[in-house]
């Protein structure tokens, strides 16, 4: 009897026991889980990007343009009318999401010998760009309400010297946006080290009236980089762009470091088809907007375990709630009733996505007979 | 006065003088320097790729599934048709661009402390993966004719220790394919260090009658992995689709290192478009092979600087000639003439791809003029 042969292979050590990355792909009726959009491109959109696909079909058999003008283009255009600044293309950069683009800035910047910083509870992907890119990966605390405490955030770069500090803002899972003066403050202690600093703002079109952009601070400080994607707002998440706002300088950065032609004619296309319809696409966005604040409010006016729910600030698309003694008894009853939401964050929250107006009624009706099964 | 700000951006100090890597794209009317496929996609195969993004489109608010299954399938179909050897769809890996499965592949079994071998002249790319992934880069020599020989290899691996083995069959940018006999000496070194060996066929379609594909000896190597791309016989290279057979647990290594998401529902639509066409998109490939030969054969019938021209035995849809005492100034000839040809090799030599029918007779009315010229 031969024992069958277990292939022999030079896995890095650090990754023995890693898994895949991801949340669990289930077939559940209402998906709020990954924070997507709940509308799905109109007909009309659909027919853009196929028209736009089937022109650049027509030169597949070339290389796509490395640089991508076009494209960074748009993306200037669409920030300047969503924010009101107004880059250059060349402040521009995209990649196949902003998971790519992270990667590019820690492969610039990060690396072997070098350390990044972030604030938890943060978006759960940081730890392994960290780790594909070999840098040491340090995490402050945030406060109580998930809120930067500006002076331990400064004491905290100033103690680890990072070369990136990474700030999500609206931060995931948490929501929070970050206020002007906490930024201002990061940046002047990196400046000092220096240190990039990369507030990530997938989720920054659902901020509320009166909440920045980090944009705002990009004429002034050539070390930030506020990365954005088209997953979140334009409804595609299934499309993979990812880009940066940044100066030239920080861009030519990870011009290096790209692999050649890593945006597809394809994904070039489709984003620029995708961007042509960006006032109908961000007319949802207030829509969602507008049902996020009302899911906060209703949230607030639930009690479990015999105390008033907690809900967590939010200018995002989505809502952190609890706090719950089992949380994953509520997670699992919730998916019982076919809604599938996410378990993460800090102990007792659970994240809900903000989805459909119908969406966001089966969660309600299924959180409140959740509830009370629990209190039986 | 004052001086202008400039940045101080903390760029990891390897990268200070690095430009972005990549030929130049010049508006040339004979583009015959990137080794694309001449043949521009059919009506028809333009009207499935749009059909099948639309299709992909009416989802796009949802992220594309992380293992993309059906991608997956169509690819092992693919490589059963192509070289007769059925593989499992667990056994297939994919990417935005063979460079992208490189990268998972240094990232997974190269990195910091870790030695990846290759035997020069061969890709370009090949050290900026390495560095990349922070990985030892050692390149051992091939022969005179651009083989590899198999003793010397041994030898090489034994002495460096690598984790990781890069050879490309055909090679770029000489035409060579690797014998049977190479890839199984380097095989048995590779497993006794272990190291994985990686076979390059990112030109496999084009070798002539009696080549062997490295995906022979898949089945009684768990660490060989054979990278494939739809840049070059699919006519695709503004798709960025690569991929890579292996056994299934060299695949599950690389879901671990890749990105979540990395690959869009936009590329797996585009991708299972054009494979659904595989048929006629691989009858331009005899095609191209055809005239390959014929070019080979007509390149060994000219002379320059008073010598017959030598040219490289090539499995590929290119062929490197020489050499030339003064090389650049026969490609500037060239380029003058409206051909843009490949300046790289060793030195002396040029790389020429295999174009349409007129393309080629253009770059055979140029040179022989250049040359011509030169000898006055």
């Amino acid at each position: 009897m031969t024992t069958p042969a277990v292939p022999v292979l030079p896995l890095r050590p650090e990754l023995a026991d890693e898994v895949p990355y991801g949340a669990p792909q289930l077939d559940v009726p209402v998906l709020l889980n990954v924070n997507e959009n709940p509308f799905a491109p109109s007909e009309e959109v659909v027919a853009t990007i196929a028209a736009s696909v089937a022109e650049a079909a027509r030169g597949l058999n070339r290389y796509p343009d490395r640089d991508f003008p076009g494209l960074r283009q748009d993306l200037a255009d669409f920030l300047a009318v969503e924010s009101g600044v107004r880059l250059d293309p060349s402040q521009v950069w995209a990649a196949n999401g902003s998971n790519e683009v992270m990667l590019h800035l820690l492969q610039a910047f990060g690396g072997p010998g070098r350390t990044a910083v972030s604030f938890a509870p943060t978006y759960s992907m940081y730890p392994e760009y960290a780790r594909d890119t070999h840098t040491r990966w340090v995490t402050g605390r945030r406060a109580e309400d998930f809120t930067i405490d500006p002076a331990a955030a400064v004491a905290l770069i100033e103690a680890e010297r990072p070369s990136v500090v990474l700030l999500a803002s609206p931060n995931n899972p948490t929501g929070t946006a970050l206020p002007r003066e906490t930024l201002e403050a990061v940046l002047d202690a990196a400046a000092r080290v220096p240190a990039v600093v990369v507030v990530d703002e997938a989720y920054a079109e659902f901020r509320r009236e009166g909440t920045p952009s980090a944009l705002d601070l990009l004429a002034d400080h050539p070390h930030l980089a506020v990365t954005r994607t088209m997953s979140k707002a334009f409804a595609a998440a299934g499309m993979r762009l990812g880009y940066l706002a940044a100066s030239t300088a920080l861009v030519d950065a990870l011009r290096v470091v790209r692999l050649p032609y890593h945006l597809s004619a394809v994904t070039q296309a489709a984003a620029r088809a995708a961007l042509a319809h960006r006032d109908s696409l961000l007319a949802q966005v207030a829509d969602l907007r507008a049902q996020r604040d009302a899911l906060v409010a209703w949230l607030r006016t639930q009690r479990a375990g015999g105390r008033a729910l907690q809900v967590a600030e939010t200018d995002a698309n989505f809502v952190l709630f609890g706090t719950f003694d089992d949380r994953h008894a509520v997670w699992q009853g919730l998916l019982d009733r076919g809604v599938l939401i996410r378990e993460t964050g800090p102990e007792g929250w659970l994240r809900v996505s903000v989805g459909t107006p119908a969406e966001t009624r089966a969660f309600q009706d299924a959180l409140t007979d959740v509830i009370a099964q629990e209190e039986l």
